[in-house]
């Protein structure tokens, strides 16, 4: 099974279908054919095993099934695979997750009902590789990450406006990294009027990734028609709409799992106050500026006791920048997800 | 020479006179006799070993002395060691440190001018158990620590003021356990005003530790006789002076070797401005406020390319809130201090 996730996440984060990897066992329990999803519109990780099987000339019936994610029992651009794993007179079908889509769900039942015995084998990194995806099909609207880099005293831009660059450029590569992670990235009309950035995934050496998440511009103010973020290097969205939860209805309409949102300090003040952040990833700088914009604007807080409590889920040192990611409280059990960050404390001296 | 660090450790980081460790091998090489000094007014620590060696009936002629610093040359509360050692009839001596005290400086020589074979031996740790003390000496002034708690995006307080409690309880204990480490306690008058602080060093139950930093208010502002500051925890004094020049020349006329600064906004701003905050401990809160006081008010600074750049030394993750130690970029060289936080890279997922 753990090969099935390890396969599973060689196909694209971004994409509107889940990362599924399989590995097919044959009757003598030799391995005779693996396959991952590269992506909507190819075919699933089981078929594609199937295939890879059947082209070297094994034999799959009285074989094994191990697959990432519970088989889907719809015809949506291919066929449902469990009735492809029943058909190929598979015994035994083991999966590490069960399907979150409630479109294509009952895969499992499928597969007891023609006799064959098929397991929920729980493993490890499995629903970390589906997360997006089960977050869309579970509350019916991407995930979404909210991005700030700022310095340690909270300012994402000095007095003048200038905010570039606050963090080095070990941050600023991760940041492209996660980007590439994401189906759109959100800004406000704001940043694009006042930062003008392009919004595209590039390497260090500038050059764009094959793959660009959409670049999404909100707002109703009017952004001139020679913004970078118009410009070739991906497709764009301008949603003439404030209201976060109506742009993220128009977003999962688009198959968006996962949304990466860099909007400056009014967007992420609206989206923050419509509850809609799933997680928040800072880039905190080394660096104090006593003024300028702060990272988030206005939450309506007025005092302690009504602070938006978060939990660290992951802290990370990116050439002096520390990056911290957090999740709201009411998303996971706090505790839980300190104990492997114990081994950070005191890594060097006091 | 590790064990004579180690004992050193044992001294009062919070001391005027500089943690010193001391073994001493008898002329077969056996260990004859240790010491640490405790602090100002007790004997050095080459004087209890010597001590500890004989009440044992330890003969120390022909034997070896490991320092950790320099053997001192003058005599202050106590007669210089190096002249005890040369009395010994001790051989040899090694230290891990030269004697950063204009003063006291020259035991070296003493010792070899007597016939000592007398050799510089650095073991790691031996500097930072003296950090201060040879700030001090050196600089003329004590060593100044910043420290500051702040939300993610560097919120202090919230906009009615409340600031209980921005942090946890680990990190509320570890400021605890920072402060002894200072001979003072720094706020301004508009902290005492706005938090009514006692700035006492605090056990979880609330008790006393016996050894407490002198506590510093400065300033012109009037502050009320009921200011818990005054109260009967600790020793106070009232600066009624502003400029941060000025009070550090107060608190090395008093010996301080180490000032805790736990100023708001505007007294931060005014130590960083002068350029005498030697370190930045920040904890950051897992928590968004949106508005409220910053952290620290203004730098001057208008524009990016002036950020007050550090240099990140230390990061650790107290059950939530991550503390991150900066020093100025000209303190250190930033790679250098870096490669060992290289381990803290995703700790986690992602």
């Amino acid at each position: 099974m753990r090969r099935a996730v390890a396969l599973a996440a060689n196909g694209p984060a971004a994409d509107p279908n889940p990362r599924v990897g399989c590995v097919l066992l044959g009757g003598d329990g030799e391995v005779i054919g693996e396959g991952w999803h590269r992506g909507a519109g190819t075919p699933h990780a089981e078929l594609v095993a199937l295939a890879e099987a059947r082209a070297a000339g094994h034999d799959t019936r009285g074989g094994t099934a191990y697959v990432s994610l519970e088989p889907c029992n719809h015809t949506g651009r291919t066929g449902p695979c469990a009735e492809a794993l029943v058909g190929a007179g598979i015994r035994r079908v083991a999966y590490a997750l069960p399907d979150p889509n409630p479109v294509a769900v009952g895969g499992a039942q499928t597969l007891r009902s023609a006799g064959i015995r098929c397991d929920l084998v729980p493993v490890e990194g499995a629903d970390a590789l589906v997360e997006a995806f089960a977050h869309a099909m579970t509350h019916g609207r991407p995930f979404v990450t909210w991005k700030l880099a700022a310095t340690i005293d909270g300012r994402s831009a000095a007095r003048d406006g200038s905010s570039q660059w606050i963090t080095g450029p070990a941050a600023r590569a991760d940041v492209h990294r996660l980007r590439a992670t994401a189906g759109a990235i959100v800004v406000g009309t704001g940043t694009v009027l006042a930062d003008d950035p392009r919004l595209t995934v590039r390497d260090a050496d500038g050059s764009h990734h094959e793959r660009q998440p959409l670049r999404v511009v909100v707002g109703r103010r009017d952004i001139p028609p020679t913004a970078r973020v118009l410009d070739d290097g991906a497709s764009s969205l301008l949603v003439r709409e404030r209201d976060p939860h109506l742009v993220l209805a128009t977003l999962h309409e688009l198959d968006v799992r996962h949304v990466w949102l860099e909007g400056g300090p009014t967007t992420a003040a609206a989206w923050l106050r419509a509850g809609v952040v799933d997680r928040v990833v800072a880039y905190v700088a080394p660096a104090l500026l006593g003024s300028g914009a702060a990272a988030v604007g206005d939450l309506g807080v007025a005092t302690i006791a009504d602070a938006h409590r978060l939990a660290t889920t992951d802290v990370a040192v990116l050439d002096g920048d520390v990056r911290i990611t957090l999740e709201p409280v009411d998303h996971l059990d706090h505790r839980d997800h300190l104990d492997h960050l114990d081994h950070l404390d005191h890594p060097g001296g006091q």
